[in-house]
């Protein structure tokens, strides 16, 4: 198996990824937050790449029962239900709903990558359990960094490099592209204790200041959770099988 | 001071730059050859950002003193006098000329940076006269890696890297970004090596493969020459009192 990390998606285009096995990471905080919301119930998520977009769909597409959720730079848009908080995305607050999702990075990695074959959806929370699907699969994958808007996003890059390291103990053959060494790299210096990472990086350091440093330590548990959340058709869902 | 790394040039637009102070850094190979055609006489390096441009700017608005340098994918492009190898930049050839000079990635991440107050070229053989230089200035500045085709390049994030170590040691107050960090670890981590670093790089196999094998070993030099091109009015130059 061959593995590339892309570390911003707004380097390749969308036809990059036809056919492909993908995961996408926005550690902090879309990946998280997809997750939080198929572990509480949600029917699907539907990534969307612009505000206009999300408005649009949620207007009765889905049969009514769509939540619109995300943020612009940080902060909930106005009109929409939810932000992008995994904390607001409560059992009581989303179970068996649709969420129309758009957030400045996560959702548009999500949405750029769409003709992959396999598309998944990681954070430090379900790195195991992606790996572990990874592994069956037996394809080449590509790792993409959600990044901060289009550039480089360290807690991604580090996260993804966890993702190559768990991967390199799956498969001894593994074989790496520049950036996925880049990644392991990263990682290996500077991805020992997550939340303080976390906590000192530029995106951290915002999200502290806008009030979220609690979501900070929910987006640093390493494999509390086995969902992986899967894209197909527009939407993503829990893997079929996929135990909680 | 602070310190940013634009780990592709495609992650921003031109008007990011304006005004700004910036160092572009394209390891393998158009920063090497930018230096040694300065530092072998050439009067001046006309970066453009693409070859259409080149064949344009080339028919006469340099007095005829011109030759048309630089590569598509490591490779010589039809009707150009010279490819992007620096052994190909002798004084005999070069001498008093005008380069106008199309590369892949070096030459549009340059063109890109165009609106910056001050531009720099950099490799690893200038980093130390480049670190002095900065250091002078005493401003805020990006390091820009060129890339390949829009995405990460290894060797230009070692060598971004090094030189913020450089800046360490010369402003111990050096603020640093997600990025300048990141490159900081992985200098710390595969940059021991730089020779061995570039050959098994994805970038340094192919110059391998199309037998540019010279080339890696005379890009892995580290400090062996004074040459600090800038760029002003659409040409790069040699810094004004420059010592060779």
């Amino acid at each position: 198996m061959k593995c590339n990390v892309i570390i911003s998606p707004f380097s390749v285009d969308e036809l990059y990824f036809t056919g492909k096995t993908t995961v996408v990471i926005d550690v902090l905080r879309a990946s998280n937050t997809i997750i939080t919301a198929l572990k509480n119930g949600a029917k699907e998520i539907v990534p969307v790449a612009s505000v206009e977009f999300a408005v649009k769909v949620s207007g009765g597409m889905f049969g009514g029962q769509t939540l619109l959720g995300g943020e612009r730079n940080t902060k909930k848009i106005d009109g929409f239900a939810l932000g992008n908080s995994p904390l607001e995305y409560s059992e009581k607050a989303i179970s068996g709903k649709s969420i129309v999702f758009f957030t400045t990075n996560g959702s548009r990695a999500i949405v750029k990558a769409k003709f992959s074959e396999n598309l998944f959806v990681c954070s430090f929370s379900n790195i195991a359990a992606v790996a572990k699907h990874l592994a069956k699969l037996k394809r080449d994958f590509e790792i993409v960094c959600a990044g901060r808007n289009n550039s480089f996003s360290l807690e991604d890059s580090i996260c993804a490099g966890k993702l190559v390291l768990y991967m390199q103990e799956l498969d001894e053959n593994l074989e790496l592209s520049d950036s996925s060494n880049a990644c392991l790299a990263l990682n290996k210096i500077l991805g020992k204790n997550i939340l303080d990472m976390l906590k000192n990086s530029d995106h951290g350091k915002l999200l502290i200041e806008n009030g979220f440093g609690e979501d900070l330590i929910l987006c640093s548990k390493l494999n509390n959770t086995k969902v992986v959340p899967f894209f197909r058709e527009n939407v993503v869902k829990l893997m079929p099988g996929n135990n909680t």
